[in-house]
């Protein structure tokens, strides 16, 4: 992977910290100071190029969204959009998902946004997809109570196992459609992902989860 | 309804009461003496013309079925097939499934199976999906701890919706399927309605929901 980093992305990266939040360990407990309001906080894990999490930041002004996403090649084309946009709202982390206790207290996210997640297919991987127990178990240490994940994918493997893994979990499904392009569901951001897989052909699945607590 | 049945069907049916179960409340708590054995009993709501029981009836003999059907003209297709096939782990019952509790103590169940059933799109008719919350507390009542619904349908509005009505009674779901007849899931047995749907170009979804009890 390292390989085919664009080895300036880092130092890019670096130039823009009122986009790409440099130590977000010291906001821990305190987005609301970062973002010098106290309105409800969304993240998306695995952000990509950005286009859903600035989408998102346009269309709704009353939240604040951080986008993750843990390879510099990419979240520097997040970067770019941000940086035409112009958005006070919307921010991005360059770190790994799987340390989100480091960068979140308990109560600190409302909603947590899943958007083609890598699917690992073979089942010696389960444990590196992101609706994996594991995960859940994370974001439940991060969410407020009765907190959400919304989930997208065209990948029906991973949605199969993730409807599980949620029921499982003892999470509440809701809004389920098994063709999101088809369902008249309303404010749809289509993802990088989304754009050339439907323009494939395949259906879009998405489903939110919500924490009983 | 009651117009398009034949005339003739309620008197074939009485004339078959080793496969026709008359007076099935007599039966509750005690249908291991119907079939003179104590093996476990599952049996499938809407039963239609009986190629599912009947071909689960062939494949398992160590189970007992009963297929409930409400509608004489349609239960008699069924009838056909178990007199041609000669087998006695497997009985039918010409009454409606919302009087289940009738028929059933707690604990006489142990599976129920609902294949394509009527999907009663129109919001107003929530209450007549076999799947309502209503129809999950019948089924609670007469399944024995841990007891399972298995699922299949061809209609995506009614799948979204009972994948919803599980996850909301807190049932756990196992076993979801998005593309049946291209999942690797052994031992199908196709209902009438299945076959023609799938033959129409339609994927047929499946799961099962079991009670935590
Ligand atoms: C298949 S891409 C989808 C990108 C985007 N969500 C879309 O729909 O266009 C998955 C992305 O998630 C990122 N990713 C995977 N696991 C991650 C993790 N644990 N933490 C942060 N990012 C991750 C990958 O680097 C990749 O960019
Ligand atoms: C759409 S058909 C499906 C038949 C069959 N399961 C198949 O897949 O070919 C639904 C059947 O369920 C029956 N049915 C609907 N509600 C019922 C109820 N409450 N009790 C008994 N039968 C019912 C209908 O009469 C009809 O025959």
């Amino acid at each position: 992977m390292r390989l085919r980093n664009k080895p300036w992305a880092e130092d890019k990266i670096k130039q823009y910290p009122q986009y790409v939040v440099p130590e977000p360990e010291k906001w821990r407990g305190k987005w609301r100071e970062l973002f010098g309001n106290s309105r409800p906080l969304h993240i998306e894990i695995g952000t990509g190029k950005g286009r859903f999490i600035a989408g998102m930041a346009e269309q709704h002004p009353d939240i604040n969204f951080l986008g993750i996403e843990r390879q510099p090649s990419v979240i520097v084309s997040a970067l770019d959009k941000l940086i035409e946009k112009e958005l006070g709202n919307v921010k991005l982390l360059n770190v790994d998902g799987s340390r989100l206790r480091d960068f979140f207290a308990k109560g600190d996210v409302e909603r947590i946004y899943l958007n083609f997640s890598d699917p690992w297919p073979k089942k010696r991987h389960e444990k590196r997809r992101l609706t994996y127990r594991m995960f859940l178990k994370l974001y439940e240490d991060i969410l407020v109570e009765g907190g959400e994940i919304h989930f997208k994918t065209d990948n029906q493997g991973l949605f199969e196992y993730s409807l599980q893994s949620f029921s499982e979990y003892g999470l509440l499904l809701k809004n389920i459609s098994l063709d999101l392009h088809n369902s008249g569901f309303e404010g749809n951001i289509m993802t990088e992902y989304e754009e050339k897989f439907s323009a494939k052909g395949q259906r879009i699945y998405r489903c939110e989860a919500k924490y009983r607590n």
